[in-house]
């Protein structure tokens, strides 16, 4: 018989949530139950899954009772807090964050590159972030063949990275310029940081914000998380 | 007494001319007279010059009698059978489109880089394309203190590169993304092509047509017109 298992998305009606939704729907992942995790705020709304109504529970410790697979997208801080007590509670933690990404005793795994790295988990499996992701998975192929001696990187990033306040953002100043109205950004390039431009017909040199090196975190992010790939990838 | 210049702008309706009829009338450059030519379509509109109005009159040979300085942008074939009239008549000819670029016997000039090789003219000075301009305005410096092996390039163009009817085309499949409504592809990302691609709410790796290799012309500009520069940025 085949093992059932009992699933949580955390922060299940972000940008990633949905996407992490629909790909559990087409996936041939042997479900038994279905759990969607958010913040208070979105608490109590309700999503689909397969067709039938889910609704929509706050995350809390006790939320991971009996679950076998957590798959954490709600931000860093709420893997912080949360993926231990999910693990306490006998689940295996998948974090999209990156949170745990360079943590010793966390694999960072891209299923194509270095699956090896899945059977040394302490509970919590990270991925790294997309263009990491997508990048490695085209040079893994290309390192075996050849090797690298140096790779240099150019990204074209979607603003739906930046969630769903951030596409909010894109739509309503696009209808403003065609409006030929004033465009007003409070979000992007990065809610974490104190400026803010118009992205709407526009392209921003800037992916989250910057360190005290004049480098963004996420060029940051694509140079260590590339090198923490364990097992076959390694630099 | 300063010499009096008699200036034409040709293609002086399109996306650049409107730019270049901007800069004319922001530049110390002492204008007698000021020309504006276009194809017979767009001839008989009115533009204004230092707010006086200009009817836009059809290109023609004789359109260039007593004429200093023309200007064209106003396509390669344009070009190509006008610059060589507007020469015949005594008229130094600065063309902003691809046709001289590569011709032996036409200076490619940045003005910040390559100055020098104005002196060579014969009648008609080429530019760059403008990823090339900038890159090299750059460049120079670098290459002057501490010498180039190799450049690795990335360049973020804009649709208006690609004239008045493609940034219509983006304002139009814009609008109608915004409008949840289907999107008509016609002219990006180069009228030259045969197939058409959405560039609302996209970017595309392509700018102009592809050759035999594989390479887009753009990128070919790009590495032929840097290595052309003559005077102090020879490669």
């Amino acid at each position: 018989m085949t093992k059932l298992y009992n699933v949580a998305v955390v922060g299940a009606t972000g940008a990633v949530g949905e996407q992490i939704i629909l790909q559990l729907e087409q996936s041939d992942l042997p479900i038994a139950t279905i759990k969607f995790l958010s913040s208070p705020r979105s608490a109590g709304s309700t999503l689909s899954f397969k067709g039938k109504p889910v609704i929509v529970e706050e995350a809390t410790p006790e939320s991971f009772t009996a679950i076998d697979i957590a798959i954490f997208s709600a931000g860093g801080s709420i893997s912080a807090e949360l993926a231990p007590e999910a693990v306490k509670r006998g689940a295996i933690v998948i974090d999209n964050t990156s949170h745990y990404r360079m943590a010793e005793d966390v694999p960072l795994v891209v299923p194509e590159v270095n699956e090896d790295a899945l059977r040394q988990h302490h509970g919590i499996i990270a991925n790294p972030n997309c263009s990491t992701i997508q990048m490695v998975a085209a040079l893994e192929p290309i390192r075996q063949q050849y090797g690298l001696k140096r790779v240099i990187v150019s990204t074209y990033q979607a603003v739906s990275g930046a969630g769903n306040l951030a596409i909010d953002e894109l739509y309503t100043q696009t209808q403003a310029v065609l409006n030929n109205e004033p465009v007003e950004a409070t979000i992007l390039p990065s809610a974490g940081d104190k400026k803010h431009y118009q992205i709407a017909f526009n392209a921003i040199p800037q992916i989250d914000v910057f360190g005290e090196d004049d480098y963004t975190y996420e060029e940051h992010k694509m140079i260590n998380e590339t090198k923490k790939n364990h097992g076959r990838c390694k630099p």
